[in-house]
């Protein structure tokens, strides 16, 4: 520790990328992830620290400028958490090396997470297939790309997802890569499942205790194909691995605007009703039968062991990881 | 049998009423039962037949006039079997008698059902409990209403169900009558599950293996009221017991326009995907806790003993019940 | 009817035994079934009216004297019902003959119910069989005996049923019969399930959904029970078929008193908490696979016909059966 | 009841009859009931009874002459209740229409059974679906070739069914119709549940409790089915519903030699270990979703009540129905 | 080694700490592992070996001498295991410096555990939750401690648990930080699992396999919450984990004393049976849906990687690790 | 990499025995994996290379020429990755050794691995258990020639395991070791569960999602134990870790000879049906409860961390573990 009780010195560019992480100038999961890690390298490239403890301080304090933008995110911690988890070395260079080399690291995967991701996912399908899917996931979609780019000729029911409709994106994604698509009310799945050979989802984030946080729908989704003896996947990266989970922490579920399911007219015309928007809802792992990450897949119940692989055991701050 | 091989004569009446439920100007299944009765009571009191065998004749040649303008529907051919099932007599004037006081019977009965019904289910229902509804039907809300006006305080989370948004109509007539609504997409029906007491849908019709043909989403709601622990119930008057179903047939499901589900513009815009729009889905019977009647409650596994008992043991036409 | 408006006459045996069931002298489902279809002949045969429908008007306010003691009771309910369910006669002494037939008919059966149940249960037990046992019931003690006595040899795991510890009492009797009597507490049940061949349960009543009301901690068994694969019936005479649930209405759960849990002093010790001793629970039909009755078995999910078939179709008041 | 306490007179067709069925000469459970009701028609015919009294006992002592020949079997005690059942009249040549009507109404719809069977079930397949059978039963065939005779294109998956490969049988009696057959081993099932639309299964006998009792295998299948989502269908003729169960007697299991299983030369050079080889095994109802008869369809849970409405309510003998 | 074959050199403290857990003087899972711990340390530290061989084996003598006195119990040899698992060095003097760092490492975490587990446990719980608990568990209280330390409102229903009434002892804690207590008897538990967000139990074990070895009547009641919904959580500190499962061994159930279940007179008067008093059962991990530890949450059936992290890889004795 | 684009130079060794492996003399899971790692040790042995790339080059290549022979394999490519795994060095000295201390060890653990798992699978079973077995497993063996060792009495239940009766070569095994065998058909599996105690079944592979590829009828005699409550276990080494399901490959099902389920002559008589004879199946982890290896015994759901420590994180191929 340095003697003074002076507040350590974090780089400009560290409070830039936190402003833009604030304001959502800069937003998606993998986006944010990898500004957050970049910052810290700039942060250790540039810091003129000259005691170890120091440099280890001004580390701190930039990762807490960042992660104070958006505490409950998922793959901003995440970031953190992967730089700290292995920075070693007993003198600032060792340590700024050390950092740089994290960091890298951390960005080199992420940038490869969804081609990979999408080979594993697509390792599963088989030529001839039919696929479900819910809401839209650009995780989901690299698995059956891949898939589709291996030769294999697949066929998928997509749910429309009220209420915002995001079935219809992955409709035309599907459709422009030939994939023969049907699409459903959300209502009708059930009774599709017997045709399908795949539910394929993906998630916001996913719960040490292997629970998976998705659109809403994805669990009743998923209790009704294990009902039927369908399998269900759960695409996702392992930034979307909820590191407060590991302690415990429950993830919030978020309501939206309820402007989205019924419009103020025709809200008024029936009465005014209370109406309840929830954006996500939880799937417990045994509805799950496999999560593909660019890890390769696991049991959902035994995704905690990647988590605390990459990220740590859980710490209540990323930087004390 | 009279000697001569002339069609039986069928009064003006009946073909009237047979052309009206062809037109679909009659029309909902509690009024086509009650019109289709009402018909056949008129061929027996304006025939005029010498000998029973011939006023037989024409009473089964009226009903097979009448059946044949919806072959499908349901209450059609159940009106017609219960004032067949027990027509007895030596004479055409005792004929006579037993059509017209089976037909007053059935029409009496088709009456009140709905109040009777409402009865059965409202007492089901505790003073502060919370329901939850899935598209509309006027049994359910028979239930709803009886239970408000016996007193009691109520809650509902009512689904939209999607596509026609049927769900609006129910929360508006909720909200009529004093009920606390909360309106949701379907699929955030899972995630309030553990708040509801009763789950309380209607039925399309009701087969002899205890099925429940109801609107599409129906068994994907059951089969997770069933996982959270939830009572699940049907209500549907006895005219909604599918009678083709005694003799094995299957309930054909019927599938509506793609305009419901998405409109060509959108279509066009999404790679115009082939479209799925089925009106009803099969909930088994071991998903369902009771099936709310007019005759009392049952397990939907013996529904099949009612509907014997009320329609005969499932010939092929009502005539021959 | 008859033309002035005063109240019908009621026997004086009639008020006897209403005053007898309400102050409790009179108990036991069988004995006020029994002692109620008494009187509702001794009203019969002492009925002075010259007219038919003064007859019945009597017979009815005699019923509902005898009601309205114990209008929550099952087998009170039943007894009038099923006499009332036959009566018929287009003269006083038709209809008094009538009624007392049907009086006799239902104590004869009364009489020899639990022996018959006893020989039904018993057939289903086979030499060296191992029983568990919840609570003490004098039908499933029936069904033991009647086994035991065929030459059958059994074991028993009897719980002992807390708070009020009956399973003493069929621990007493079954040892008493030679019977090999295992005790446990109600939590080790579940451990020992693997080497029962059949759980035995009596009941308070049974409703027309197939729910079986009986002591509380019979649903957490038959959950377990069904978990485990060990099948588990319901030993119940008729009487015990809860007539008010055909239309509907449900089963209060009788609270009893905190002192059967913790007494006042050792409760003080502790912080006085809040203290619930509910003497009943509900088990679904789904969890239990038979029910005993005197008049043979039945699924639970179809002891309504036999509910309809003996006590009629479930209105609101017995006499109007 | 005469006075002397000589044997009640039965006729020679009556021992004749009873010692075909005891020698195995009279086989089939068909061909033993109907020759059964037919004796009893003969004793009708030829009783010289002068009381009905007398012609009663003659009835019963007749009834006992053939029921004690093979007291196992299930369609002989159901042919003796049914003739039974509706006998009436206070004259004997009352008694003796009586009987003899109910011998023809018997032995008619014997007659006609596997046709009206296989209708109910033909109209549950759909063109185009596929079947898995195990084991071979005439009833499931009579299902088979009814959808086949309506122009309906099927495919079968037939399980071989050791030890006896019954499924050889049934492989071939589906070729010859058209069907498209693949011939599997036991254990392969469960891997082609999901591309099959129905599993048929025959029954040995059905119990009271809505069990079905086939052959050995019908249990695990039907526990797969489940879980795989499949419907699984039982066609029985209603003179394999066991009379005995409905007071709850058990349905022995015949153990049938080990030569079926491993023959003596093989059994010794593996250490002559024990061989079980069960005929049957027991399928709880809530593993079978509908019994098809020439009644009708039925969920198991309430086939009890055509049970009783056939063969009455489930005395000892039949003779006491 | 060291040439001679005599007994390598345990300290006295060693013999000391041996001696009183064997006679139960120190007791308590916490207490044994913090003693043998800080014993392993004292050998350590007092050891006058020359040669590293020779530290080593009076370091192996000193765990067995200390595991000998309770082969059975589970956090003794985790405390060894621990010691043993990183041992390293080439110097006596380097072996004795990794025994104590691990020794001390050991006892800090022991230290910290209960509350550390505490949060991770109280995360889970939000502000106006209901949990349900089963026995007394003192991790179990510190996660509820904690709950309301952060400013939560609880609510509780507190079994009893038969036959000793811990619950009691819960309810009393309970009450005194503010939770609302509501008592009830085991047997009572279903009924009121629907209103309970948590049901909360504690562990005498875990074992490699994921199953929870817990207070009689916990499994019981983990299928009825699985049933009802209704998540339920083991907290247990990880010096409950079983190290002799990793190699496949079962744990033994403790067998109590009859008395607790009843007395003397009391079974005397009801024919002396047979008493089992089972201390514990085992819930299969399927059961569980996350075990809470000071190292965060789990679900049970990955605990084993957490197991084998701190453990080893489970030899038979805990001095090979 | 070496300047020159010559093929790297491999042993005549390793050619050798891919010859041998390919033309399946050499087979048998563990044969095959021990004899590959000795070639890669020969390789290491015997190269010549002067430079680390040479001989990393090298060494890729000889595994290349080993993997080739037989790429669906399971222990082929284990073996080989376990020796990738580990190997360091920066000279070709260092680089030697590592291989070759890499083998060794490899090749060290498979030599005992069997008696390993057999200790550990030993250890859950207790004096006078009964088992029950499918198909024949050499590890499955083990663990019950272990219990035996052990002292401890055990019964079986041998599954005959169609179309190629393996089971008599388990039945002989076990009676040779004293276990008393009772033979049954593989259908009569679910009538005998309940009498078991452990069902035990090996493994072809196991995938990382945590099924268990099996011979054909281990799913369906899973859901039968699991639906029972009877525990059951797979008995696997570690080299039937199936290292391509790490990225999402499935296993292909070997599909066998048609002949094996029935010979020409009775085809042709039965029509010639289509047969289809897969050799495995596939049981999700949920039907089992643990995994044991010579490892120690797992949860189906946590094997991927065993398959990652011990094999790498699954790249395509195992010379890039």
């Amino acid at each position: 520790m340095n003697g003074a009780p002076t507040e350590p010195e974090v780089v400009d560019e560290v409070h830039g990328v936190a402003a833009d992480i604030g304001s959502m100038e800069i937003r998606g999961a993998a986006t944010i992830a990898d500004t957050a890690a970049r910052a810290l390298g700039v942060q250790a490239a540039e810091s003129e620290a000259d005691e170890p403890s120091t440099f280890r301080a001004q580390l701190r304090a930039a990762a807490r400028v960042l992660y104070d933008t958006r505490p409950t995110a998922v793959s901003l911690p995440n970031a953190l958490r992967y730089v700290f988890r292995d920075v070693e070395g007993t003198t600032v260079e060792e340590l700024r090396t050390s950092v740089r080399a994290s960091v890298a690291e951390f960005r080199d995967r992420l940038d490869t997470a969804q081609n990979d991701l999408g080979r594993v996912g697509a390792n599963r399908l088989r030529d001839g297939d039919t696929v479900m899917t819910h809401c839209h996931s650009t995780d989901v979609l690299a698995c059956i790309e891949t898939a589709v780019e291996q030769g294999k000729s697949l066929s998928a029911y997509v749910k429309e997802t009220r209420p915002r409709n995001q079935g219809h994106i992955t409709a035309d994604a599907l459709a422009d890569i030939g994939v023969d698509v049907t699409l459903i009310v959300d209502s009708a799945a059930r009774r599709y499942l017997n045709d399908v050979d795949h539910v394929l989802v993906g998630a916001d984030s996913i719960a040490a205790d292997g629970s998976v946080i998705n659109k809403i729908g994805t669990s009743g989704l998923a209790v009704n194909a294990r009902d039927r003896g369908t399998p269900i996947v759960c695409a996702a990266q392992t930034i979307k691995l909820h590191p407060g989970t590991l302690t415990g922490h429950t993830v919030d579920i978020e309501m939206r605007a309820e402007s989205e399911v019924i419009d103020d007219e025709q809200a008024a015309k029936i009465g005014d009703p209370t109406v309840l928007n929830p954006a996500f809802d939880v799937t417990p792992p045994r509805y799950v039968d496999a999560i593909v990450t660019e890890r390769g897949q696991y049991p959902p119940e035994s995704i905690v062991t990647l988590m605390r692989d990459l990220f740590g055991e859980g710490s209540d701050h990323p930087w004390d990881a």
